[in-house]
């Protein structure tokens, strides 16, 4: 018996009559069977289409990958599609850190409890400081020292161990080192960071010291994808926690680390299960 | 040139393959556009599918009503659907109160700014306390005092005014009567009431009270749709808001009444707008 | 019988030990009686030391007044304190607004159920559009045109108001005018603004475009004292909403003027109960 | 020199005048210094007054012991309080846990960040499901098997090493057997539970699918000191999260786990604090 493997399909293009019949017919007629499907238009009349369904395979007319040269062919082209067909299943991931362990931990935790989709392939770090912590999930842990000289050589480095472990995604679960546009390119989309406050507020350095020097009653945290732009990339998911006034600043991280945790564990699950769809510098989560 | 009209199409059947596909293609087919369209299933094998879809009708080839006939014979009898088509435009809607006037006012003021698709067709209340604050908006206001002996009368009376005005939704903005089944079984999943606490928690009378008593942390509302069941409808939002040990009944019953306003009207708001499905007395809310 | 009347008093000072004894004593000493104190310090050696006490004066030895000068020099000045003494009951306000109503409507239906310890004596707004809803509650309404020309005028006519009514706050429920330095001077952290986000995220115009083009995934309002920096006075009050993709700017205005409603209501009470105590530019909050 | 200890002092009495000038005289008579006040009473007129101060020590003119019998007679008689002194520093606290871990590593991760005033002294268990995680951290793990037959003796065991580990305070941390009459009396106030979801709603098993099978929009977490009366003992803490119809059973639990380890660190923090005070069956917690 075949088995029953599940995909998503993401589809962004203007909106006109028959997308959603088009889609859905071409999905019936080889054998795909919609599991649920989630569509939008920011304007029926000159809008731009957003769709995203999972569907299952039980009974493909043509292997995997000729189905999406068909999409292509009979359904994306005459429409205008931006689209991609997103396989379920464990997508292979690479978490940088550097040694705060909060976010680093809550995500190892979640994936070893079977609560992320993906395989945790290797932790990057320019601090040997949590390499036991790592070590005891199973997973390799490889200290590359960063430096203003050698951040080329570092990233190099990095972009290479990626490259051999077949990384997917890449999560900065607070990594304190801004990386090159290069690198940058080479995962658009795929780089999640955790930036320790509620964007556009308090971008850049120690946010939670500015956060308490303008005296703020909410902190917040925002997971975003990494673009050339510090803190500028589309944001995936915020969350924020109310303080008061008798909370100084390692009140504000206390508090603060809490919601970071959860708002990359969301933002990274989201992303694992095809969810996120960037158009325009900004997210469409189908959550 | 005939005018554009939006309608919304709520299904729910027995999941299995094709469904989206068929819907969306009997709307194309006959001249309808699907704007908006979200689709789940409980489980894929022998779970429940439920999808809404919003759709205009600029070339329907067929009159509106025969749309409906249509649908049922190709596409809802197969897959043994329960179904609605749920026309836009604005709902007669009649508000039932006693004499708190927060979530009252709070509807009609949001329908004069035109944040509700309603007709409000009239106020019935069974004290005369906020006659001039609802005429100031040109609504009709209707005294009809209930007494332990005179309820069924009181009751006849307002099920006369609500057919006059040919009401489709009732909205209980804190009316402290208890209705009949009688009355209510004339608007199944069409009676709204604004229960002031998180349900199933503090059912009854005097819920703000009894949170005190318990000594809770977060205080809530719920709205709900009446059965004959009190309290224990399907429960379309529900909202919640930190107390503290500080705070007494009065300061409770202040913080709540704001809580209240924003679920009430965020449910009647789904409910005009199409978005609420009830299944075993759950709601499905498309939001 | 002398009646009971109730006052707060304030106070901020470099910490040392026994503030709290020598101002708990010199009150008990005149027949003072504490009924709640708050008190603390940012840190016991070298800090800042912030006190609110409310006290009822059952039993005063000394007139009123004479309490103040007697505190001055007998607790005041040897601790180096900045203090007030805030007496209970209602102070005058004045609601300044231009054309949305949902803030200022909150605060006059709020007042007219005692939930606000002010006396409403006025409404001053560039535009005459809200005249009829503001003398409904039986407040004066003064329309005063701004031009670029006319701007100092308008506003030497707004102070003129304010003076003969003896307005001790001064609210700005969405005026959309940038009050000159002047102006703010003579009402020093006696001008409360609502701004529609959460700063310092979007200050400026339009901040409900600024956040959907920004997509973020939540939008709030502060309410914050008025200085002569735009949008950089002290913060006594925030609150966000989750927003999603789906939602255009008028659906963050929609959901956002709920926020700005609350949070300035917020505000504007804990100004009245003498809760809010202005330090550096931030704002020490007794709630 | 001598070092300076932190302490707080906790009393609840019937209110009248005086009360904090007689409190705070006493503290500074004896050398002690207030670093913080919180006091606040239900109703001036026959209410009950709370009072919380955080003191230092550093020229206390009589031996710590000494403080408190002093106390007791100067000031702690004439005003009929209950009151408690609470030294600072670590508290020696036992855990008890079943098969679910994440309650019981969010405190311990918290714990050896520092971030608990604690010194976990033992862990016990009705499984070895999670000997390796905890010993990990240090801590002794004890495996306690429970059936109806052995639980007295289960129980009598677990108290025992609680008493020769100086415990102070026992943490449920997802502990799924219901502690005997006896057992709780042993430690009044001092066992802090967790229960999955915000009481008084769905108390008892499987709250999850308690609150699925309702359809309620928000789901929530309650820690609690633990009476004999199971689910109805003093709420410490609640917190909530929405859902969404389209979350099962499996979904709420994840949700929810993210909440109960929030909502459990926050009360066993602030009973580490001294913050919690219970009176009549509710908790003050000056936070």
């Amino acid at each position: 018996m075949e088995p029953v493997s599940l995909a998503r399909l993401l589809i962004t293009c203007p909106d006109q009559p028959g997308i959603v019949a088009a889609v859905s017919g071409f999905l019936r007629n080889h054998g795909a069977n919609i599991t649920a499907l989630d569509q939008h238009s920011t304007d029926p009349e000159d809008g731009t289409f957003f769709l995203r369904a999972e569907f299952t395979t039980p009974h493909l007319d043509l292997p995997p990958d000729a189905l999406g040269s068909a999409f292509a062919r009979v359904v994306a082209e005459p429409f205008a599609m931006t689209w991609r067909i997103d396989p379920a299943g464990p997508k292979r991931v690479a978490l940088m850190v550097s040694k705060a362990d909060h976010a680093l931990l809550e995500l190892l935790w979640l994936w070893r409890r079977g609560e992320l989709d993906a395989d945790v392939a290797l932790v990057v770090s320019n601090h040997d400081a949590l390499r036991d912590e790592v070590e005891r999930f199973g997973v390799p842990y490889h200290h590359i020292p960063v430096t203003k000289e050698t951040k080329p050589e570092a990233e190099a480095q990095a972009l290479a161990l990626f490259e051999e472990a077949g990384v997917e995604l890449v999560v900065l679960a607070r990594y304190m080192q801004i990386l090159s546009k290069d690198f940058v390119d080479r995962y658009p989309n795929r780089i999640i960071n955790i930036h320790h406050s509620f964007l556009p507020a308090f971008a850049g350095a120690d946010p939670y010291r500015q956060a308490f020097e303008r005296g703020v009653k909410v902190i917040g945290a925002t997971a975003h994808y990494v673009t050339a732009d510090l803190d500028e990339g589309p944001i995936i998911e915020q969350e924020v926690a109310r303080v008061s006034h008798r909370q100084q600043v390692a009140d504000l991280k206390r508090v603060g680390q809490s919601i970071e945790r959860d708002v990359l564990a969301r933002a990274v699950r989201w992303h694992l299960e095809g969810r996120v769809l960037v158009h325009e510098n900004k997210t469409v989560v189908f959550a």
